[in-house]
């Protein structure tokens, strides 16, 4: 991907691909293994700074590890249940912190952030029985589903539907929102952004991705609602909002979740930014549109938790 | 269709409904010939009010009717080119006026109405044709358009990406955006929300759409970008903000446009509101989330328009 021969109408997004490019192994290196990618991953979060006087503890969810994070000012009766990204198999609270904590401060609430089990250790479906119990640990503390939102970008926004999905079908009560952020929703790759945008999406391939399916499925199906939640019936399903980039393969996973969500009455709003890369919003030093896409969905946030 | 048999979360949307089945011709009339259907159409929106104040004039568009609209304060700098709907074949300023006059005046700026040509006397592109027309005598008359949106609802939906889209290839500018009311953008009627959703709307159908698509192409083939254009290449096109209602056969339409346009580049913003009807925004006098979608709407324009 030669990202200088297009000219970009945001001249920021032409750097960050830059910046994207140099951090990647020269082309025909063998992949590295899961250790290095995480180690990497992490490194990216740690990179970046939060946002002043936002505190961060370490929380245990019966045997779970988490981060809780709260901003400066944050109304403590307000959360965001936020569930990484990274293929199901790579990605922790450290490498999304920043982007957490910039979300959760400009929502003015808190974040819960799961170190959930992973692929290929810990196969599918131990990531969504995490999410749940992450979910139900903070109805348990007291907190109002109203007051939440469950949120995650990448494979965390596929996440962030099962969890909901299996919320929903285990009579816990669905929170205000859903907030995904360019969510990998069906885990076969399936539509036309997978042809349609390759050649314009620097981070992401269908190959990258059948390897980190195959990794958390482990021989099971990936076509079932949740590994595949683009395949659900949202049926009771929470507001959704969908942020996804023009320049990304997974497009389509977009599309998919916001036609079935709408046909099973749920409360949907989907954003396609221009030019805009894999969770964009992790640029947020970089770019103005990450600052614009955190400010926008935090808006929505705080409509949808009567903050 | 019984809306009493269902319970609807919103309890307006239900009334709705029943004052929608209150006007309609029992079931196994013959259908009202055109002149019947717009003296109809017409006198829904003579019904309501305009906003207080706010002015109405004739405009001539070399031959064409239309009508200006100017709220109290409104930035005159700044307008609305509305295309109203009504399959092609009804519909005009009048039947139209109290909700494009209260969208003006939340968005702060002026508005145009023109009475384009419709079928069955006048078959496509006439209405296209008309619409370029339109956006050329704004253009003409010194009116910034980064400063303008087109907007409509239904067939006007359609004939707003229509519109655009031909202007485009007429070497036109684009205005600073589109903003579409549950459009009718593929005269085919294609997509699962035709048949799921069939049984939820009480206003449109199939067969129903099939008429009107017959009267508007006379023979013409319907899929063609001009006049389907969720078929179009969106290529260039401004930003789109799409409205549509969970309870829609047409919202595959607005699905598909989200989707091709996304491709293209476009800057896309769909919006699936939940248990709402066709165009919900002109029942603004009965309807919290009409009066919810209409500011929102504006919040929209007056972003993109510089207001």
């Amino acid at each position: 991907m030669d990202s200088g021969e297009r000219s970009w109408k945001d001249p920021e997004i032409g750097l960050v691909r830059g910046l994207y490019a140099a951090t990647q192994p020269p082309e025909g290196s063998p992949p590295p293994d899961w250790q290095t990618r995480r180690t990497g991953m992490d490194a990216f979060g740690e990179m970046a700074s939060l946002p002043d006087g936002c505190l961060r503890i370490d929380v245990d969810i019966e045997g779970m590890p988490a981060e809780g994070l709260a901003p400066v000012n944050a109304d403590d009766s307000r959360t965001i249940l936020y569930l990484h990204g990274g293929g199901y198999c790579i990605g922790s609270p450290r490498s999304h912190r920043p982007t957490v904590a910039r979300l959760a401060a400009e929502a003015g609430c808190t974040a819960l952030v799961p170190d959930y089990r992973m692929g290929p250790e810990n196969p599918f479906p131990a990531a969504v029985e995490d999410g749940v119990k992450a979910w139900r640990h903070l109805l348990e503390a007291g907190l109002d589903p109203g007051r939440m939102v469950i949120a995650g970008d990448s494979a965390g926004g596929g996440l962030t539907l099962a969890t909901a999905l299996a919320a929903r079908d285990a009579g816990l009560p669905q929170p205000a929102g859903l907030f995904c952020i360019s969510p990998w929703a069906n885990l076969a790759q399936k539509g036309p952004s997978y042809e349609q945008l390759a050649a314009l999406d620097p981070m992401i391939t269908v190959q990258g991705l059948d390897e980190f399916a195959a990794a958390y499925m482990a021989g099971a199906d990936p076509a079932q609602p949740l590994a595949s939640p683009a395949l659900a019936d949202f049926t009771g399903l929470a507001p959704i909002l969908i942020h996804v980039g023009g320049a990304e393969v997974l497009m389509s996973d977009s599309i998919a979740v916001a036609e079935r969500a709408g046909l099973a009455g749920v409360d949907v709003r989907l954003e396609i930014w221009p030019e805009m890369i894999h969770v964009w919003h992790a640029w947020s030093g970089q770019l103005t549109a990450a600052r614009r896409a955190i400010t926008s969905a935090s808006a929505w946030i705080r409509e949808k938790t009567g903050g």
